[in-house]
């Protein structure tokens, strides 16, 4: 493989809730993506999903309370807890979860993005 | 768990070449470490292995080739492969990899570092 800058890869892509995967490592990937708004409430039943803030200040929300990251910064949400990203201005995130994971996990939702899209 | 402040938790140790679990997603561990001068050639025949570097430059040496990663740079070294990771300063790097891989792989090291220091 190559290396992967994520400022380059960054600039590949404009369309927000819409993760582009960047590498593989065994069975998980790294996905990069663009938020901006509020997504939708959801959760994964079947892993822990990583979020690591690139650029910008991302929320996330869980039922009793928020986060809040900003760049430098990671969060890990446990499997099956139900969350809601959110962020004021766009905001530049990596993602890392195990390989075919949906991003509005086992909620129905016009936000759900087509999966496994490499940049 | 609380978030992590990369940036913060590098201030919480200096010794080199040691890493440090700051996050656990399913069976993989988050490891922050510092490295300067020239690690020993090993590899790992389980599982492939991300850097990502957060700060300075690190170089990962090949048979064949070698790679040169800088600040919001990563490369997955892929499972099995021999590699020698070098910084001629001081690098601080972000590695993802699962639970109970030893950072000196299949070789026999005296840089062989305990396994599973939390901060």
């Amino acid at each position: 493989m190559s290396k992967v800058n994520f400022a380059e890869k960054f600039t590949k892509f404009s369309d927000l809730w819409s993760p582009r995967v960047i590498a593989e490592m065994n069975d998980y990937q790294f996905k990069l993506v663009k938020v901006k708004g509020e997504f939708t409430w959801h959760n994964h039943n079947h892993t822990d999903e990583v979020f690591i803030v690139i650029q910008g200040c991302l929320t996330i929300k869980f039922e009793d309370y928020d986060v809040e990251l900003n760049a430098g910064e990671m969060y890990v949400v446990p499997k099956g807890v139900k969350h809601k990203p959110c962020a004021v201005e766009e905001c530049q995130i990596l993602l890392v979860e195990p390989r075919g994971v949906i991003n509005t996990g086992e909620a129905d939702s016009e936000l759900t993005a087509e999966n496994d899209i490499w940049i």
